[in-house]
């Protein structure tokens, strides 16, 4: 044996692998065959699939198909096996030995190399439990199996893409709703502040601040509520299928065993998926929830833009609102600051929509019984997830609930519209509206004093129409109505 | 005038309009602004711009804010004012008048154009219905102040691109439950073909070629589900909000009398938005409904890539199953027939995606108020709706429902499959089973052969376990389980 | 035979066609076969495929290929034949029988029915020169052996594809350069006008209108460079490859006497792809293409956002330049004038955008010696080039041409912005900058004023260094530099 | 101070840093507000946005621009200072600091952030080269005045990404060089294996396995030269534009001398962008540069999926060509081999175009003088070369060379294959050999039996049309041609 390396075996032949590694052969030869990205898996991934090995050990454990074994005179029980497998899997749950998960994510199709890693570190850690030591050529524990028993591959790796999305949901969910309600709480605070409405980027009539805060505040309620069907879609889980989705080497009661026992042990409400070979062929189910993070991307994005617009100058700009300074804005100009944490969300939600072409892409690619681009769908998947959390946060903590307004700039740009005209339609008709709209532009006069001066309504009529407060509210002005 | 044309007004001056055309100033200017694809728009847009003016005029109607006119020593009734522009835009919704809906899609922002489009032809229309001629200077009905009285383009854009989309939705859905029930009924059809599973493509354990047409049909029913939620969520309308959001010029039971109208009209099921500004500002509804879309996209592209695989060849391919021949496949080889309908499905997928790339730009680039991109979100709507439905129903109609499987060509790739051995793992493990196979292959031994000469099991053990049907039905083989 | 239709044969059997169709039996079966979208081929995709039948009528008349026929008593020469051909495909160059080009874009893979349509057309249009009627069941010219003489589809929609975007690409060169030199006038129109610059959209140091302009100028020049590059890519020709690039059936001098003859007829230099295998596997260079026309979408969606901001308000917004007011904005909004061509040029860029992902999904999914997805691809190209020549000329003749600066606003903005006080970091440093910037902003104070109050700089030092004019011209400010 | 910490200051205030970390205050911000991915910056980040910084100092050390400074007693020369700046940032270049550069990829707009890290690490280094201690609050080297002289996050983060690129640029030709001679090696060891072409998956001509490869070989070089010409444009730089493009702070001289030195420093050729505006505002470089690594990803694809279908089996698949066996290929199925670094490519490629998506989606939200989403820019630039290089070297090295071909099944195929048949046309005509491919077809015979039995030809000339060889070499069958 080299020094610092033990010889591993698998079905190929031998394999060097580091002499503490508590992962074996097949890891090693993944390391070997992709030195790709240099990345390692997201903790969802590993989490995930440790959670399918522990939940397999004790549903299998319970179906009695854990044989005893005997290593020299040693008789060791299979209910032993299985559980120094949920033991060693317990401690990867719980984020020991996460450095022995050293998988690229671009690897193996269907993400083999994940799966084995996995199995190799439980089996490994499994027989230093049973008193084994890591090299013993006799150790009982083995990685396909006992670990893997039951296991493909093929039912795994979409089982865990489920169970890790569904990990954080909880998390993106509130990271949300924080911002939802954060947006509604200046939606109430801003309120009073009566301002310019801008269609086009061009003068409209009023609106009020607080009612296009409540509108993005409801924008991002709505598209959390899409997320959170789209993860329901996700508690479907194929795991059983094994090779193809036929079940082949598991017991049929298995399947429906472990989606229980998963339940119990993630707390989350997990169903079957009724059809082993759809849930092994499809990845829709993670493609749709992709696209529903596209969708409050698509959201953000908006938003985002909206708030650098709303907040621009402040000399030269809108400076409608201001947003908290957190940091200098320039490392030439003094004295700026700048729109940053609205500009990381934008950057952030550009990511997520490459992620979702990526998974998209590979989600199309599966092949008969099976979609081998799985792992590229986990990678993405998990970061789409994992930065949409750090940016909502972030965007919701250090810009949305320091917001303020700046009533006066408000005020002063609505003071100058003339398509206030437009409450005046009702009364004097679009085209006498447009030919008000012109002059005053051109002369610099009011509405008011072009209308009264042209005899198409007289100074108290026009008062009357022109509230604008009340044209915010909706409704025909001067027709005895106003409320919206 | 010009010979041929006639002259019309709006609020920039005059303009030459070809003397017959029903539409006026604003949708010539439209033509000249707009010279840029020469497409016209969809159907579905036009009729639904068209039922929204209809509603409106009864609404609006029936709220008494038609006034009575006087033209020359004509007295004409607000009613009839009404009246004639419901008539105008029942001719419309009847597909009359259609050579006159000719803005491009790629015109003003926001489908102001569109907009006018429909209000001049409308208003033109019911001119002529009240006995007006075109070129009548006195013609009673505005395009501005009757027929898009209490709308504006920015509420009634976007309530036409959710009505244009549910126009077809059940088309869509039909087509969709047809080709799943297409896909069901060759499931049961080849319920009783074992064949060789095929994961990465290479050798796996068996299935049966109803397994996979089963699996096919539960996606496309899944995805099918999908888009009838985020159809659901088209169902909520804006209508009202006029130019803002605010409803400003609308009449306070207009919203709420437009969703029932509408509802009654269209016979879908529509409700209140809610939020009247979330309702102009977002066209997440419309981008997630376009993602929906997509991920049918995705399922069809597998479906259909897998479809020409199976029937790849004849002579140098799988040919498990052999699709319909519906036209010679070469211009230069003789005989040749190749798989049309599924590449044409596939093509159609790539479009689609290609559609819902714009729609998700587009989606996010509204600001404040107003989203302004929104013509190129209803052209690419409609385009992806139209494309999947003629798709969709050829594909089932000329290539699913005569597919034929080849059982004699399956059942002989199985003979050879060595990855048989996977179901005596329970009983030999995988390292003795990889040993088998690969020496199977080598020698060109069967499996049994192998596992007999090595000791492994006996004959009649080997010949239990081996039953290539009861494989595909799950459970650990010898183990007395068999069930799925 | 049918009342209107005439029997007409193929390898599949026989069809009834259109008793006046110029097309035959495959061009049938197609328009049966796929009733997808109900659009026809572009003009380009006809227009190529028609040059090659032409191209090649002659070169394989020249190579003394075509075989005298007899039919019934009388003697047709080969040449006579080419030449029928010949003239018939110079009148579908001419844009003649364009109501004969049916199939719809979703159709067979790779183009078949494509290739069959121009074949058939041509070939019935060819016995009608010869004088048979198109219903004489002994009409002499075939659709495949002598129209489709030494062709595939395989190689001629490639080259198809090749030839249609080249058909266009001056024009579209063309209208990129009457843009860039519209920006470049106006560059130097609005050199005089010294404004605020905005980064981040917030207050920065100034920069001249006429220095704006002149950026987008050349960010349009450079991308229709990359254009021309790419599309020099696209001269590479595999027409001969025939069936799988093998050029079988072929005379071993078509290949080069096709590109000649091609280059010849079309005007357009053209030269071999050197290997018929890739030109036939490969859509890279499509791909690439489209990709250039992605890229200079990206550049105008970009131009169309800063003249929307730059011109937005007048009264609510930045109003630094007027666009020229072509149309009403506002069915609601009397007086409102909306920036219509620059939304409509970004409407057409995510829709560009959106087809250079279809074309990508296309490129990407071809199989061993074929792409299937060439007629999607060919539908994209060619409407991707349309909507830009289109989008890009409106938006330069009706907008950039005729855009005026507000030269008030623009140095009123500028008096205001406090970050002036750039300009004094070589003399104040940094953090001093950043305190005067500040206490300007909280006071009202000028930047001079604070300076002079805190000692840091004489008012006349102060003048010379913040003549804004000199700031754009770059160099240290007080240095005794300027020139940039 | 808190234990543990110094405190360090900026623009807006007092911070805590970690005692001996070398970054101060803004970086500290940016941790703080920016707890995004928890991702660092690619080294390619560092290492431009140093070597900026080394040539800055330089360049305006040579321009006389650092002035002498007196720390309480000490003379410190503007010399001294430029050079201990210059000897900081060759340590950054050597890789030294690596663990200082801790801002997120998601951080503030424009890359201000990024920027000061770099600023401030070298500055404290700077100053504990010329003996300061870190907490000393006399150090002299100043982030601003001093490291970041002359230069703005505007103008170096544009920059730094075009350098960044071009700092592996030939390390990514060298890899596609190295797969395409690969591939070209392939080809011309697998030249004398003649089988049978496959269009649409089905049954074709004969075409050799060589010129499968040698196709493969050249589509992968054309992508190279697209790539080598894209970044032939990321050599245009606009450094020295400083804030908003004008040059301002900057000495006439630096943009020129800039530019020249780092050419030198970096071994690469750079040049003038010519228009300092234009290289500020335009991302178009960046986008198409990685549009080109997406026409790569494309060809990539195809090839990786055309190995695995080439591959399949063995038993029940092609089987025309065997992947080395680099690993299990199940942790179920025994002696099952995936093509396991084909689909890693795959999905390397899929990864590609999503960060393609993210570039383009960015590149275009630019607006006015500035790009604020240049950090994404730049985060999915470098990990799409990264993953590239790491994929294709893998790919190549455990995949592409160690390919074997199966002549056996090759030969075999070809050996049933009817579209043989397509040599005959020129003889019999395209109908009569359908007729015949059909008839084979049914009744197994070979094309020539039915053939002689029809008396269309003679059993000699059939055989000399028949060559399979011959076949792949392109010219007329029979006719005396033959050569391609």
């Amino acid at each position: 044996m080299t020094e610092g390396f033990r010889i591993e075996k698998d079905s190929l032949g031998e394999v060097q692998v580091p002499a503490n590694a508590l992962y074996g052969a097949q890891t090693q030869r993944a390391v070997m065959n992709f030195p790709v990205s240099g990345m390692r898996p997201y903790p969802a991934f590993v989490w995930a699939q440790a959670m399918i090995k522990r939940a397999a050990a004790e549903v299998n454990r319970d179906l009695g198909l854990f044989n005893d074994v005997t290593v020299g005179d040693r008789a060791i029980s299979g209910r032993q096996i299985a559980d120094a497998i949920i033991q060693a899997a317990d401690e990867v749950l719980d984020g020991q030995h996460a450095d022995q998960f050293v998988v690229d994510p671009f690897q193996a199709g269907a993400g083999t190399s994940h799966n084995m890693n996995l199995n190799e570190v439980i089996a490994n850690r499994a027989n230093q439990i049973l008193g084994f030591a890591i090299d013993d050529p006799k150790k009982p524990v083995s990685p396909n199996d006992h670990v893997n028993m039951a296991q493909s591959t093929n039912d795994t790796i979409p089982t865990a893409i489920r169970l890790g999305c569904l990990w954080r949901i909880d998390e993106l969910l509130a990271a949300i709703d924080r911002l939802a309600d954060a947006l509604e709480a200046k939606a109430e605070e801003f309120d009073p502040i009566v301002k310019s409405g801008r269609t086009h980027l061009q003068d409209a009539v009023p609106v009020r601040l607080g009612q296009e805060f409540g509108a993005y505040a409801l924008a991002v309620r709505n598209d959390r509520e899409r997320i959170a069907v789209a993860a329901d879609r996700l508690r479907r889980l194929g795991i059983g299928g094994t090779a193809v989705g036929s079940g082949l080497n598991a017991h049929p009661e298995y399947h429906l065993r472990m989606v229980k026992r998963l339940s119990e042990l993630t707390g989350q409400e997990l169903r079957s998926a009724g059809n082993l070979f759809e849930a092994m062929q499809s990845m829709a189910d993670p493609a749709d929830f992709s696209a529903s993070l596209r969708t409050l991307s698509i959201t953000l994005t908006r938003i985002a833009n909206d708030l650098r617009l709303l907040a621009s100058g402040p000399t030269t700009g809108l400076d409608e609102i201001r947003l908290p300074a957190v940091q200098p804005g320039s490392s030439i100009m003094p004295g700026k600051v700048n729109p940053v944490l609205a500009e990381m969300l934008n950057m952030a939600c550009f990511h997520v929509q490459g992620c979702d072409l990526t998974v998209s892409l590979a989600a199309q690619a599966g092949q008969l019984e099976l979609n081998v681009m799985m792992p590229i769908i986990a990678h993405n998947l998990f970061e789409m997830m994992h930065v949409l959390i750090g940016a909502i946060n972030a965007f919701t903590e250090k810009c949305v609930v320091g917001i303020t307004a700046n009533p006066a700039k408000a005020t002063g740009w609505l003071a100058k519209n003339p398509i206030l005209v437009t409450a005046l339609n009702p009364v004097i008709g679009y085209l006498n509206g447009a030919a008000v709209a012109k002059e005053a532009l051109a002369t610099g006069k009011t509405i008011k004093e072009v209308v009264v001066e042209k005899g198409l309504m007289s100074a108290e009529q026009v008062d009357e129409l022109l509230d604008v407060r009340a044209m915010t509210e909706g409704g025909i002005m001067g027709f005895g109505g106003g409320g919206g």
